[in-house]
């Protein structure tokens, strides 16, 4: 578990704060809204993450390896909360630590004769204009944008950036291309490379392509695609659309794939093999998706999902059309599903760092659904997630029944008709291979739990022989489930952890739906006290750091290697606070 | 002739002047340069002219009928000399006397979203959106833009503006379409209707059409057509280019319709017959061209000048193709021509009012060529020309022989063999009937000189028994040319007018070129003392108001109907100075 970082009695001196309180975290929560701005900057503050100093993050993009100095940056949207906003920035050398660009680590702020209104999320051309780092990023002129509403021209548009001061032009991408005039989003510029592409569309080795995610209205999601133009990226050829759905439709019964909804968000292009990077490799898409139940409220998506799917290159005859609703090509949409979301809905931004796609998912806390969350006494919110890298993964020796049957998120690659299984690709995604090793190098207390089988149900957990001491730790094992498993809707295996007299958080598998769950409903007495927070608001209690097995149904479960690595790693050696 | 209004010992209060000063038009010329500001105002201010009441006149556009009452909106870009700029206006209801919109005519400023930097020329679509009038205009987010120079990426743009509050939106017309990335200049949107086109492009009837002027690098210059593609104008489908030319090519050997360059401007499209206002007529168009000789100075046009041309419509197999350089179709040009910009290059808004096209163009004074001119010292700069009204027009009765070959600026419309004579149809400008009728109805005196017949060279005139007292009045006279004027290379046939002993400029005709000579080379004493002016920057002395007869060469001419109506009209009979 991979979490957060507080420091009980902590006396916070930050930023606007005038007067010190001390909170006791043995103690029942105060009314958090009620206290100084700050004063709960550390208590659920993650000590391992990218998150900027304070303020907000959003999407996190704008991401690219720096051939000058092979450093990778990782940007993410950042609001100070007054003023311009825009883009901020860290360097990493080890995709452990993380250095702020600056003691504000903004490298684009809005406000611009393109961007008078906000800019939104960008992707960098690491030897772009001038062989410097150009960053293509969505230049808002208007608001409000929206799927739900009818839009606004000249809202958005793609802007470029040089190094990365504003080219004095107008956006190189103005809008989607004539007759496209209403389109549900066209925003999040994400350029790429792909040799196959190239073949395919009959462009130059290392022609250079942005993919546009947006949708159109009464016609569905989709990602339009554009080729770079020119020699200083100023002008895009729009090829087609890369990637469409009709609208609120789903990949089969939707089980696997989520929906598509109405609107499509941070459309990232990337070639994988199951080593990782492979520009030759199977073409994934993952796309944010928004979209609600009817009566579609005006401004509100109730549901955001981020998805994925792999495609197949096959230009149809409109594959080098101009303008028009020109389809690239039929794509076969393999395999589709959400993207591990783990606790909040996730933006992503994928880019290529040495041998690897990685990829960092945005925690949005209490964007989208809480905001009455004392922010204000956080002095921030939001934050990336742990890096992950990505590869095509394969699982080998599945028992060939119905339950392979697709659409799904994967494909059967191989058929072993003697043994009566199958082989299956889909999306790997695992946490970067430097902050594995860094978590286990790093930690101040390593400790192995010893193996055991549970047969009887104990939903309040068996508790762990040794626990941390603190909610920053890593924890390993394997669970083995018998034939029987497969006989037995009710059962549930996992953990439970974050546990005092007073919390706890339940992680577990349920095998009559095939779900990880994660149940919140009891992780933090945070609500209690202040209204406006909900029980799932992350634990309180400085105790509350117990762990225990857990375990429903009648069959037994096998959990094994049973290792906690506490302590993680400060992801900010360089900040003071 | 139609010019100015001088008040003689004039004292100028008026703005920033905080001191008076008295001027002795009897005598020479202060060095003006010197003077308060304002102290010239009125000495050439136009008396029946449109233009601001002080600051800088630009491109006339924005005109149009207004449906709701009746009235005719004429307007100029404007300028105050400090803050934002824009586009003024004013309201007439005879074409003869104007009244500003408001104390500070402009009617809409450079400063929004779209247009940080500057507003260029519009056009009006009188009932466009919720039936309103409706500006589509030049929105600038950059500068320079010249056709000497590299094209900014959306520098400029066209954007809407209803009734005159600015459509919270992006430009209507972000930018040319892709793949044209790098024009000379893309602005100035003419609106208009025409059956003809609706039906050679399969339109709906009513249907707006606007062009967008400009041209492309190493191609030349050409208009750019649009079509209307919803109700409320908010999108333009691009159906090609209207017309275009090679760079720097002439029609014929340029005699006639002068060198198209290297940019187009301010295009207007219109239909006339012979009764004037005809939407099934032939149709024109009107332009700017820009050019220089080698070497070309960047962001300098050496010259410009006001061409027209009239258009077959043959549409072609590409004429409604989306993007790409399709051409609407085979335009045959059967005729071009400087239009007679009399003293100065002019722009021209040309629309329709009542039953007829009128036309304005802008008298740029000391723009372009005299950047020493002491603008401050007068208070103002610019007017446009007197109103004209436009007709297809017919020359009768012409000599069937060589002279009439093209190409030219007419068409042979028929060909009477027996009497070996031609009729030649051409673009025919005339003063607008009613600013021709005022003129005469409102003179404070009118006088008719003797008619008579010249044969000896006179080029310092024969003066004429009586004269003006102002420099304000309009001179009608017809010169009757003998056979063996064809074969006298050397006659010169005109008027010396607003002179005296110290000035005088000569207007004749000129056979060896059939050429209309304005002759400004003694001018005004103005030049011998002020450095910066020169020799034809109007008349100074009170007193040169003289006519005479101005003649050379040795065959005789008549001249006769020689009517002179003084005072002319008062233009502003609101404005308090």
């Amino acid at each position: 578990m991979d979490l957060f970082r507080r420091t009980a009695l902590a006396t916070i001196l930050f930023n606007c704060v005038s007067s010190a309180v001390i909170i006791d975290y043995h103690a029942p929560p105060p009314n958090i809204s009620t206290l100084f701005n700050n004063t709960i900057y550390y208590t659920w503050r993650p000590k391992s993450h990218v998150l900027p100093p304070y303020g907000h993050t959003g999407d996190p993009c704008a991401h690219f390896y720096d051939p000058a100095d092979g450093s990778f940056h990782v940007g993410y949207l950042f609001s100070a909360g007054v003023g311009p906003s825009g883009i901020a920035g860290a360097i990493t050398d080890d995709l452990v630590t993380y250095f702020d660009v600056d003691e504000n680590p903004t490298i684009i702020y809005n406000g611009g004769i393109n961007d008078p209104v906000a800019v939104f999320d960008g992707s960098v051309i690491p030897s772009g204009i001038n062989g410097t780092p150009t960053l293509l990023y969505t230049s808002v002129s208007y608001l409000p944008i929206h799927w739900t509403i009818p839009y606004i021209k000249g809202s958005d548009a793609e802007s470029g950036r040089r190094n990365f001061t504003k080219v004095k032009q107008g956006p190189v991408i103005p809008g989607p291309p004539f007759p496209i005039t209403n389109p549900t989003g066209f925003r999040d510029p994400y350029v790429f490379q792909n040799p196959r592409l190239d073949r395919a569309v009959a462009s130059a080795n290392g022609t250079w392509y942005t993919t546009i995610s947006g949708g159109i209205h009464d016609v569905g999601p989709c990602v339009f695609l554009f080729r770079q133009y020119d020699a200083n990226f100023r002008d895009w050829e729009f090829l087609g659309q890369w990637w469409q759905e009709p609208a609120n439709s789903t990949w089969g019964d939707g089980t696997w794939a989520g929906r598509w909804g109405f609107n499509f968000e941070t459309g990232n292009v990337f070639g994988l093999s199951q080593a990782g990077y492979d520009a030759e490799g199977m073409i994934f898409t993952t796309n944010g998706a928004e979209w609600s139940e009817a009566p579609i409220i005006p401004q509100v998506s109730q549901f955001r999902e981020m998805l994925w799917a792999a495609h197949d290159l096959t230009t149809g005859p409109n594959g080098t059309h101009h303008g028009g609703k020109a389809r690239l090509g039929h794509f076969g949409i393999c395999c589709g599903g959400q993207a591990p979301t783990i606790w909040f809905y996730a933006f992503g931004s994928i880019r290529h760092v040495h041998d690897r796609f990685v990829i960092y998912l945005w925690l949005t806390n209490n964007d989208f659904g809480n905001n009455g969350f004392p922010t204000a006494q956080q002095g921030w919110d939001g934050a990336l997630t742990t890096v992950r890298e990505l590869a095509q993964g394969t699982v080998a020796s599945v028992v060939d029944n119905g339950l392979i049957a697709g659409p799904a998120s994967w494909i059967v690659a191989g058929r072993d008709t003697s043994a009566g299984t199958v082989e299956l690709t889909t999306l790997k995604q695992t946490i970067a291979r430097e902050v594995y090793a860094a978590f286990m190098s790093k930690a101040t207390r390593t400790f192995v739990e010893p193996a055991r089988t549970i047969t009887a149900s104990n939903s309040s957990g068996v508790d762990f022989v040794e626990s941390p001491v603190s909610k920053a730790f890593m924890l390993k094992t394997c669970l083995t489930f018998p034939p029987a498993a497969r006989n037995s809707p009710d059962l549930q295996a996992g953990l439970r952890i974050l546990t005092s007299d007073q919390e706890s958080t339940n992680v577990y598998y349920q095998f009559s739906n095939e779900s990880l769950i994660i149940d919140r409903s009891n992780s933090s007495a945070a609500s209690a006290t202040t209204p406006a927070m909900r029980p799932e608001d992350w634990s309180w209690y400085a105790e509350s750091t117990q762990l225990a097995f857990f375990h429903g149904g009648s069959v037994g479960v096998e959990f094994g290697n049973v290792t906690v690595w506490e302590g993680l790693v400060d992801a900010w050696p360089a900040r003071s606070y």
